[in-house]
């Protein structure tokens, strides 16, 4: 896992690299570099790039709109994996000390210019003098997992926000319940039974810090090697989260109903959890069908198994009604249902939640208050007060027509642009389209050359844990205004075009 | 753990009584009473009873100045544990529904007169009408765990709070970094270099959600049945984290030098993990003398292991400086420094911080990005401005001579009110003073005497997990004015005569 922040819930790839995963090896190749610079055993080496890079930054040794060594031509002047370097670039973008500007380079951030820290000063106490940072603003064509936040009513948001900061009374600085705010908790169970289908009390409801805090906590209830159905292909951050947890994913097919239950049974059938996305499989976009999900729900109460259900955009369908959770058919406690606040407001919030079924709502609040305590009170605060008044049923109603005219108009696009050689696979719902190129070229190499245009699709193989790895574009298209698509997907085409030449 | 919200870092009892673990087996007794009521299958009977009040509430059935039944009298009626009955009444006080009010018993909160919200609807999307409940802001007198909230300079941060939520550009929208905000660990740096001896880089440190954030963080690292030292007494929600999170924790004795490191090596050498509290112990107060840390240190470097130092209150001490955090003697990264805003700023901020060594960092950050994501970046971001403009460390100077008042004021009181019978074992810092009775009765009887009388002393016995255990009360005083100390310690005194008649 290349990048430093693989976000919570965020379907976007496109900065993890396969190649990086031969870092380990390649640190031995430049380790006489490395030492000369600024070794420190353990630390990898993408990330003591990055730390010499910032420390030259921050001194002055190097000035704002100065040109980074393209990743290329530095990766073989180390005699290191480009992925190596591309990493810590990618690390220094994040923290703003670099801005990448397509093709012309990776340069030191401009506004940077005259706002760097004074020396690192140990005599005033605590305070540091830091570099007022302000982001680069525009959010790079068809990037995956993000909400139009071109459209999204910051002023209203940080009317709420600052309400409710100033209004924090001495009581809301004792200690929070772990299991979340009773007002956001009861802000959801209205909203869940009109909008998905769930109907729970807020008991079953427990706040956790995005998909990522939520799969922590369930995690907890895991034995190690437990093994979990995945979908194949599937969510490649999720896949890592549960390894990491010590589980063993079970890549269970998709087909153009959603997971095949059947061979789920056939691989694992004493599995006893399986992770899916019913309403919008990621990355494929099928929905599962009504025999499927009986036949998982079927199969779970069988297993004893319980099913979490990623309903992380759920909410976003184009054609017909959104159709309700899989927890809303859940009659025997078998579902835990997740949702998120990054796709329908903001990744920034990394705030999501759980609906867990009556008989695990006791040992998931004793875990919470142990090892997973839900985020700020203030946090909570600003979006219960945002969905008690009702602004955000009307913002995803709103970001519901945006995206349908967003997601014509690039589907529209392509076609024009692409022709055949980019097959568009439309499905009913989510922030994605999946473009099929219609060529022997790697994925991975397409979305590079993307990248290196300063655009941002996804790309399909790396969510299969298995070969055959299909190869596929995924479209982001939430960020891109209708008469803005043909632009860049022509830009998309001239990326492309280059990988044949 | 009867408690729905045994928060983060809060070194509180009181509220989790021994009985309440009696609660399955008095399901059986009272199971006709509860099926008639809203017998759900696997909620336990406190939430149930918790429900049907919150209900009857919300009903109007229970108006608000309603008296509900003594807990003594309906535990008695309903032929369940009275621990039952505390746990459902603190649960909805916690929620502010009920308030209690001393001997006066337990009433509906009266606030609520007029706020109580319209039915249920689903008529307009998702706005769901919800009393503005205001809690009631007094905090009990010795309540542990909690920083002097009527000094905390709330119009100071709720102006930085709103100011930060104001100038959210749409770029913080964007997915942020699950190791923290850079200007959070940017100024944690400076800080912890100047007030805890601690030298490390931003890479270094990581921000959680809270202490047990830290603690669900870390256990990922431990595999199930790994042993962990404990300081006997200790932190028992520490210790119930632990447990929750598969680990064996190993009870190794305190004396006055603080964890006599000998006896760990003894019991258990090849443990892989220590936590404990060197600053400040807890519950015991005492500091781990230099000659212990250095030979903690060196079991961990002949164990291969890791000390989780919780420095959850080293800021405050009143004789001499503040000593330097173990962490700062730590020179082959052995340690894992655990730092909270809960004691300095107030509970529910949730947030905190770890450092961990060069070696840890990279499995740390991934940890955190699949499971463990940092907090929202507005929280951080005040936080961030508060200690860059210096108001953290203004604030911990005047809380320090603040306590420093506030514990001499409580310590002449308890010696004028209680004489011989309450002798306190006074330490060098921290916020609570120990106290041991001079009688035979236990005192978990004892505090919860003090509850009923609306005094919220801690008690010493549940922070030991083997016998014999020692008893105590745990008087915190940083929010009893010196004014105020001798009357609250006469209050008690009167409270406490009661249980020998």
């Amino acid at each position: 896992m290349g990048s430093s922040n693989p976000d919570d819930g965020v379907r976007q790839i496109g900065v993890s690299w396969p190649d990086q995963q031969s870092q380990e090896m390649q640190e031995s190749i430049g380790q006489r570099f490395w030492r000369s610079i600024d070794w420190r055993r353990g630390a990898p080496v993408y990330r003591q790039l990055h730390a010499r890079i910032r420390d030259a930054i921050l001194s002055g040794a190097l000035q704002p709109g100065a040109r980074l060594p393209s990743a290329r031509s530095l990766a073989s002047q180390l005699a290191t994996a480009r992925g190596t370097i591309d990493a810590a670039y990618e690390l220094l973008a994040g923290e703003d000390y670099v801005v990448t500007r397509g093709s012309g380079g990776t340069v030191v951030n401009p506004r940077l210019a005259g706002r760097l820290p004074r020396q690192r000063g140990h005599a005033t106490g605590v305070s540091v003098g830091q570099p007022s940072v302000v982001r680069p603003v525009a959010v790079e064509p068809f990037r995956n997992g993000l909400p139009a936040l071109d459209m999204f009513p910051r002023k209203l948001w940080s009317r709420l926000a600052a309400r409710q900061a100033r209004s924090a009374s001495l009581a809301e600085l004792l200690p929070a319940d772990a299991a979340g705010s009773l007002a956001l908790r009861r802000a959801l169970v209205a909203y869940l039974g009109v909008a998905r289908g769930i109907h729970c009390s807020v008991d079953n409801v427990l706040i956790t810090a995005g998909f990522h805090g939520a799969l922590g906590l369930i995690a907890t209830a895991m034995r190690p090697g437990e093994r979990v159905w995945m979908e194949e292909p599937g969510y490649f951050l999720a896949r890592q989260a549960l390894v990491a947890a010590g589980a063993r994913p079970i890549p269970v097919p998709v087909d153009r109903e959603g997971l095949v239950v059947e061979a789920g049974v056939r691989m694992a059938r004493g599995a006893r959890f399986a992770l899916v996305t019913p309403s919008h499989q990621s990355p494929l976009g099928v929905t599962l069908s009504l025999t499927r999900r009986l036949a998982l729900l079927a199969w779970a109460d069988a297993a004893d198994a319980l099913i979490l259900e990623d309903d992380y955009d759920g909410e976003f369908r184009y054609v017909g009604r959104p159709v309700p959770a899989l927890k809303s058919l859940d009659r025997n406690g078998r579902v835990i249902y997740l949702g998120t606040f990054s796709k329908v407001l903001f990744p920034a919030l990394r705030l999501g939640y759980m609906v867990v079924p009556d008989g695990a709502v006791a040992r998931f609040r004793d875990m919470a208050s142990a090892l997973h305590p839900a985020p700020a009170p203030l946090t909570q605060a600003i979006v219960a007060e945002f969905l008690a008044e009702g602004h955000f049923a009307r913002h995803i109603k709103r970001m519901r027509s945006l995206y349908a005219e967003r997601r014509g108009a690039m589907v529209a696009a392509v076609a024009e642009v692409f022709g055949e050689r980019l097959r568009v696979e439309l499905q009913q719902g989510g922030m994605h389209i999946l473009a099929r190129p219609q060529s022997r070229a790697s994925d991975v190499v397409l979305v590079r050359r993307a990248f290196e245009h300063g655009l941002a699709p996804a790309v399909l193989s790396p969510f299969h844990a298995e070969r055959p790895k299909a190869a596929g574009l995924l479209l982001g298209f939430a960020n891109t205004p209708a008469e803005t698509a043909r632009r860049e997907v022509q830009r998309l085409w001239q990326a492309l075009a280059e990988v044949k030449r």
